[in-house]
């Protein structure tokens, strides 16, 4: 299984994760675009996650909440620019804990056969926001997203 | 009179503007949210600026139009992302030319006695998107507001 590739480099306000999935390009779309799917995979294990909007078209918005088991949540927003295809996957990206913060997140997903690259670009207002987000555990949660997304393609490729 | 600084480093997707204004930062905070004043300063001297949509709150969009005397317009939009304050004016911006490619600009207005600094920072999906920004002729366009709204805000305290 292909693992999670996270590049920050440093004095660069940017943050790039690559993953290559085992299934098709059109399947890894559904997986971003699809509520029912998305509530699936993303986000760290060991949080529940809730949808509260996900309007996948242009100018749609979307907002989940991560909660853990001591009662603690986490809201999390953004708006969708452009209507999503597989080229790209456009939106904000706003935790609700640091207001004021946005990211804006590109999502492509390329046609490797019967794999998909998805190469997710997060650009951040500064350098010092890109390091708090490396801080609060962005990447236990892009692992545990990757991980969590190969097992439900696999399991929808299974059914 | 203080003069535009624009600072775009190689292999950073970032462009940031500064400059100084001999206006109070309240006045300079209107100039910004208010539809009937940024009409008279933002883009371009030679361009006719008609504004379609400017709802400046916590996820209001915004649209307007340039146009120049052979009959070519430009439009563009985003949405704001927070309320506006002086602290800072969140918003994504988008040429409606160059579709998918968004930027993200986080406008902060220091307070300096009579005087307010303003720094944009404009956060790009990639570093060749900022680079055919300054290529479109945003230079001029950033020196020409510069000065577009060091008159409008020197008018405005003489009215």
């Amino acid at each position: 299984m292909s693992r999670t590739q996270i590049t920050a480099e440093p004095g660069i306000p940017q943050i790039i994760i690559t993953r290559e999935f085992d299934a098709p390009r059109g399947l890894v779309f559904r997986a971003f675009i699809e509520p029912d799917l998305l509530g699936q995979w993303l986000g760290p294990r060991d949080l529940a996650m809730t949808i509260d909007r996900y309007d996948a078209r242009d100018g749609g918005t979307w907002r989940y909440v991560h909660s853990d088991a001591q009662g603690n949540s986490y809201g999390f927003h953004g708006v969708f620019h452009g209507d999503p295809s597989p080229d790209a996957i456009v939106q904000t990206f706003e935790f609700e804990g640091a207001p004021g913060h946005v990211c804006l997140q590109t999502a492509t997903l390329a046609d490797r056969g019967p794999k998909t690259l998805v190469r997710t670009v997060s650009a951040f207002q500064s350098v010092e926001d890109r390091d708090a987000m490396v801080a609060s555990g962005m990447e236990r949660g892009a692992r545990d997203s990757g991980g969590r997304l190969a097992e439900l393609l696999a399991k929808l490729q299974a059914s």
